[in-house]
Formats: structure tokens, C-alpha cells, sequence
């Protein structure tokens, strides 16, 4: 990586929220009133070119202010910094954030701690991207083998998977990285949109959804489940006769479920072929899943989690123990970048494909960047996989995400494609923004 | 249980510090430096008896702010309840606190969010057993076996243990809970010390400690590991020797190793015959924990966890999976009594004692009611149970613990033992208390 100079000098934390809970969008089984919010940071440098690098955590309304508690925490493991330090050994900084011996009591590697550290992990890799002039995934694709391994806290994770066994998997694909970066360039990452199935939408409006995500190129259709069976399956079959037999149907039950539960509804939905089934259960049951993954592979039903999967020893096990046929990482509920990086090689190790977690705010500008440089560096395949698409407060960023055809198309704006306007930065701040003071509800 | 009038009118948060880095009493292969500390919650009512409920969450200094940020976020929780409602439904307020939609993002059921919830959950129940004027672990062991199950959220367990399996099991130990009683009463619950062997001890003060808790008539020791091979085996060798071959010595690493590492390391130390190998790698691995449980089967050693066990779905899988032979709950990691009770439920269930996580400040305090109870109405059994003793930072306590002969005497003052003397807690206020203003290190 360059060495640039300057040094961090500025930390600012905001508490950004969208008042969503006043429409129905992003109702699930259980998260019925989401306000859409980010624990949101900037860093500031001492270069004098006005570059910043942002970074958010995805949260969804009351408890924001407590991760912007956890940011303040943080900050003076940043401010101080030298840009250079970090590009030297972005891994290093990380276990850093990671590892201070009185704030990891509070996870470890979990929860709000590890929330927070994501979204301060993403805005150094911004501040990075945007001084090399390259979206993220272009700077992390064009790291070597070596570097990107450099970046993993391989700490847990090396009864699964070495550094070196690592390094020599992203060594093969180092001769094709190139056809790959200028195929998906051309072509656009797999989308499957979650617009069309919220709970809570009358049957009209799902269909309406229906024809006109068809008409814009979909082929991939997720619907949220879980509250009621016979309601589940009328959507569903309402569903898959909009979508016809060829396109794909996935389910998501937002961890509503036992596991013995799990095995039976799904089993009851099998009629209408979903290709996955996600969140079935509680996110920390590894077990759990294996055992659902189990009773329905065959029915050709795969088990798909990891929005709420707390850190790479979690995605581990859920590999190790064959629980998930799709991995769902989440680019804020990991650490941020690094960690990404560290389950984006054990899901390659094990042959699973990652299909990214997207939707709130910001997540889908983001993890758009880890699929992309999935493809290029590290799982060199686009077989079963695609990313989330929701179609909600894109307005409010820079750089916001594009869909084409069903496709994500590659950004191209230096950075991670995260920076909110200000004035939707300004607008939102809770409680004192605009859109707050004339009325929100969270 | 009993209706008691009135409501809770008043909530108060404090971060509370004790500057115990300045010594290194607490140093451990992971924790060099901690400053013992409590986000601690004061629930006042509108009796006018002026009882209070006090309740916290250990921490280890830097942070502790932000669990007290996550504890006043879940204050709309409490403020305006009835007693009354508490105490005919315990299970149902705590399940309000964990699954609020919102805040449950931030975990779910684990790091900030969670510890933050122990300190309330806690609370309640120091409050209603003063009301009661019992001691909590009496308030407890005198509940029906129904009223037990019913405090539990058994969402995600069922695969385990259902309720009614739970109160059945509950309702063969009722006949003899009263003998029980009155055995506990009169020997004291066994405990053992963890004071001999922090990292950075001297060999002649490790010695001096041995002989001086062999004189208190400790039979159980335990001393950290996992920094240095060669150092470990010396200090483990001179333990043994010192305590003597019947005695216990169990090893705590502090989560320091790799799977491999682990397996390796203990068998090198298994000539000092080990009763336990604590936290030998990451809290959340529990496929990893199995690996290492299997293998050091034949060596007679077990393997212990729990202090950093998220929450009941994690000890569930360590259970299901065989993974550990001694289950380690700690009072405040877990979500608070409510939470405790369903491990206690599960550990029965699969016949794995329950060896509370103790020390810091108030965990002793605090587990002697899960034990006492557990012994009472869960498990009826002392085999291969003791509780962790540390002799840190009784003093501020106004019903402090109290060993007597090696054992834990079972406390009679009403509540749950956990209230801090009113000048500890004002000279120990974090940043603005005179602990610290008079030159602190936090």
C-alpha cells in the first residue's frame, strides 16, 4: 500500500437516524418499526486536502447513541495516527481496536464494541481509498496475496485455516484477477432484491413489486417470513407464480424459530422451492443450523445466516459444521474491512458462496465492495451467489449504489462509497436534525 | 411470589472504578492491566420505605461508560412499572428487556446491550428480595418449580430442554429442598481461591499465598497460564507441590490459544494432574472447545468456560456438544437472574456442574445466590462444584461475602448482597470521584 503523509487529527461520531418506522418498509417477524439509523464517524487528517474518511454502523433506531458512546471509546486509537502507519499494516491497527485488554471485556469481539470498531475499521479503509483516488474494492483487488492475509487476525481460526494455506489459495487466482475485473466491470455483481416481501404488505402491492422488479431485470426475489404459516405460504405461492418457475425464491425468517420449529415450516413451504431459507433460528446456534441444514438438503432448501453472525470464530464453526449452504456476511457487524476479509477466505476455504447482507442505510453502498473484490481476489466464482438489493435512502449518499439489469454496476468514485450527503447528515442527527424536531417517532 | 405495592419512580446510572491497575492483583495472559469496575444501577419506588434496587455489571474499566449509556437506554423499561407486575411475571419483563426490536439489534442477547441488561435484571431482583426481606438465593430456592421455568425464556432451547422437561426434573427436588437447606446453612458452599496465582506473582509470594490459604483451609486452587510454557510449568509444579496431591489445582488461560496450541500445551502441563482447563481459546468457539474436551479426556483434565458466555444459546451448544465439563457462568455476562437460571436449568439437565466465575468486584457477591440455589432446587448436588473466590474489594460491599474454612457461608442479609457502601461509591465514581481526582490511571 502507498504511504501517504499527514495524520489523523480529527474524530467526529453523530448519531444519524431515518424516521422508517412511519411506513411499513423493512417490517419483518422481528423487527416490526425499524427507524433505519447509523452510528456514524469522520476522521479528519492534518493534510490540508479536505479528505475524509467515513464510516457507519448500520443500527436500526433507539440504542444509536450507544454506539456512538463505543466510537467515543475508540478514538484515541485513531486520532494521532499517521495515515502511513495504517497503510504500513492496516492489520495491525485493527487487532489493535480489537484487543485493548479493557474494552474487549465488553464483547469480546461482539455487540456494541464490535459494531462501533467496524465502523471505524470502514472509515480508515475510506480515508484510504480516497487518497489512492480508487473505489475499495479496486484498492483491495490490487493488494497481493501476502498483504490481504496481513490484514486477517488468523487468532482462532487456524484449525480451519492458516495464513499460509490462505495466502497460497489467493496465489492461484492471482494470474486471472485481471479477465475477472474487467468481466464484472462490464457485466455488473448479481443482485436479489428484498423490496418486494416486507411483512406487512397487502397482497397488490406485492405483486405490483413483483412486475415491476421483473421489468427492471431481477431474477432473484426474497420475502420475509415467519409470523404466520398459511399466510407464509399464500405469499410464497403468490410469489413463485409471479416470478415463474426459473427465477429464484429465497425465505427469510429473521431468527423467529426453534429448531425443530424451522425444520417444519420450511418443510411446509418446500412447495414453493425456496432456495434458501434464512435465519432460520438464533444466529449464535451453529448446531442449530446444522441440524436444519440437515433435514433439508433433501428438499434442495439450503440454510443461508450471518446478518447478526458476531465474528469470524462464529462463521468458522458455522462452515466448519456444514450450517450454512450460503454465507451472509454483514460489512458493520464484523469489524469492518479486516474482518470481512478473514470470512470472505474461510467461506472460499469451504466452498461456500458469500451472498452479502444489504438494505438499511448505507449497506448496500457497502458491501457491494466485498463482492466485488470476492470475485476478483478470492473466491473467483459467481455461482449461486449474488448481493441483497433494497431500494431504500440511496438519495442521501455521494456515491450511492446502481442497479442495472439486476446487476450491482462496479463504483467507480474513490473510496467505499459510504459518504452520506451533508445535508442529509445534517437533516437526520438525532435528536436535534431537522427531520427529528418536526416530528419523528424513535 | 409477592404483591408487593408500588412502583419504580426513579433510575440512577454510574460508572464506578476501582484503580486496581496500580497493583497486579487481576493480571492475567489477557487482562495485563485491569481497573476492577461496575456499571451500577439504583432503582428507587414511591414506597417511602426507602429500599432500594441495586444492581451491576462488572467491567474492567475503560468503557464501563458506555454500558452505562446502554443502561439508561433500557430505563423507559423500568421507571413506571409496578412492583406488583415484576413480581407476578418476572420472566415477562426480562424477555421485554431482551427482545425490545430495536435494541435488540445491538446484540442480539450478547456484549453491551446485554451486560447492561444484567446490571437491571439484577437490580429487580435485589429489590424484590428486600421487599421479601430474604436473601435472594432464599427468594429463589423458595419459588415452585412452575414459577422457576417461567422466569425463563426457552426460545431456542426447546431442542435442548423444554419447560415442562425443566419442571419436572425441578419438581423431583422439591421433597428435598428444605434438607438441603439447612446442610448449606450450616457447612457453607465450597469455594476456591484464584489469589495465588495472578501472572506477575513471585515465586516466594505464590508459596506464601498457598500456605496462607492452606491455613484458611482452601482445597482448591487455581493459577493462570498461557503467557510462557516453560514459567507456567514451574509455577504449576511449585503449586502442586506446595498444596499437595490431593488437593485441586485448575489452570485458567484466559482464552490465549488456537485450538492446537491448547491441546498441545495443556497435555505438557498435565503432569501437575489438572482438575481444569480454563477459557483454553475463544469463548465463542464451540466446536473448538469440543476438539480440546476430547482430547484431553483421556488425560483426565476438563475443560471449563462461561465468564465470557454470551448468552444461554452458546451454553446450550457447549452442552450439547460435550464441549465442557464444568460450566462457568458468570451472573452478569448472562442477562441477569433470569438468564443464570436457564444455564442452571441446562447444566442439570446434562450433568455438568455449575463452577460460577467470581472475583473482580461484587461477583462474589453475587454467584453465592446462583449457587446456593442451584445446590437447593437445581441440581442438589456439590459434586465437583465450587465457586471462584478472589479476595478483591469485599470491603465496599455493605454484606459482603464471607469464607469461612475454605467455604463460601451463605449469606442472610436481605437482597442479593450487591450494594455498594454509599462512600465507595461516591469516592469511586468515575471520572469525578476522589479516587480518582487524586491521580488515577483509567
Amino acid at each position: 500500500m502507498q504511504e501517504f503523509s499527514g495524520t489523523i487529527t480529527e474524530f467526529r461520531a453523530f448519531d444519524v437516524r431515518f424516521p422508517t418506522s412511519r411506513s411499513l418498509d423493512g417490517s419483518d417477524a422481528m423487527n416490526p418499526d425499524p427507524d433505519y439509523s447509523a452510528a456514524y464517524v469522520v476522521l479528519g487528517t492534518d493534510r490540508g486536502d479536505g479528505l475524509e474518511g467515513h464510516g457507519l454502523t448500520f443500527t436500526i433506531g433507539r440504542g444509536t447513541e450507544i454506539v456512538v458512546a463505543a466510537l467515543n471509546a475508540l478514538e484515541p486509537y485513531v486520532v494521532g495516527t499517521s495515515i502511513a502507519s495504517f497503510a504500513e499494516a492496516p492489520g495491525e491497527l485493527y487487532k489493535k481496536l480489537t484487543w485493548d485488554s479493557q474494552l474487549r471485556w465488553l464483547g469480546p469481539e461482539k455487540g456494541v464494541i464490535h459494531l462501533a470498531t467496524a465502523a471505524l475499521v470502514n472509515a480508515l479503509w475510506d480515508l484510504y481509498a480516497k487518497l489512492e483516488k480508487k473505489p475499495l474494492w479496486q484498492v483491495l483487488a490490487e493488494l497481493s496475496p501476502q498483504q490481504i492475509v496481513d490484514m486477517v487476525d488468523f487468532r482462532y481460526l487456524t484449525d480451519a485455516l492458516s495464513a499460509e494455506e490462505a495466502r497460497r489459495a489467493l496465489d492461484r487466482l492471482v494470474p486471472t484477477r485481471a479477465a475477472r475485473t474487467a468481466e464484472i466491470v462490464a457485466n455488473g455483481y448479481p443482485a436479489y432484491t428484498t423490496s418486494v416481501g416486507w411483512l406487512g404488505y397487502s397482497d397488490e402491492k406485492i405483486s405490483r413489486l413483483c412486475r415491476e422488479s421483473l421489468a427492471q431485470g431481477f431474477t432473484r426475489f426474497k420475502i420475509k417470513v415467519g409470523l404466520d404459516l398459511p399466510d407464509d405460504l399464500r405469499r410464497a405461492t403468490l410469489v413463485r407464480e409471479l416470478i415463474g418457475p426459473n427465477a429464484a425464491l429465497m425465505l427469510d425468517a429473521n431468527q423467529r424459530w426453534d429448531v425443530a420449529q424451522a425444520i417444519e415450516w420450511v418443510k411446509a413451504l418446500s412447495v414453493t422451492r425456496p432456495l434458501w431459507i434464512e435465519e432460520p433460528t438464533s444466529p449464535d446456534d451453529i448446531l442449530g443450523h446444522a441440524r436444519i441444514a440437515r433435514a433439508l438438503e433433501p428438499l434442495g432448501i439450503g440454510v443461508a445466516t450471518g446478518e447478526h453472525g458476531a465474528n469470524r470464530v462464529l462463521f468458522k464453526q458455522l462452515l466448519q459444521a456444514r450450517a450454512i449452504d450460503f454465507c451472509q456476511i454483514d460489512f458493520c457487524r464484523l469489524a469492518g474491512v479486516n474482518e470481512v476479509v478473514a470470512v470472505l477466505l474461510l467461506a472460499a476455504h469451504y466452498g461456500v458462496p458469500v451472498c452479502p447482507h444489504a438494505g438499511g442505510v448505507g449497506l448496500c453502498e457497502y458491501v457491494q465492495h466485498a463482492s466485488l473484490f470476492d470475485y476478483i481476489a478470492v473466491s473467483g466464482s459467481l455461482e449461486r451467489r449474488s448481493i441483497e438489493f433494497v431500494d431504500h435512502l440511496h438519495e442521501h449518499f455521494l456515491d450511492p449504489c446502481v442497479i442495472e439489469n439486476g446487476n450491482y454496476r462496479a463504483p467507480f468514485a474513490a473510496g467505499s462509497s459510504i459518504q452520506m450527503k451533508a445535508e442529509s447528515l445534517r437533516d437526520h442527527l438525532y435528536p436535534s436534525g431537522a427531520v427529528w424536531k418536526s416530528g419523528g417517532t424513535a
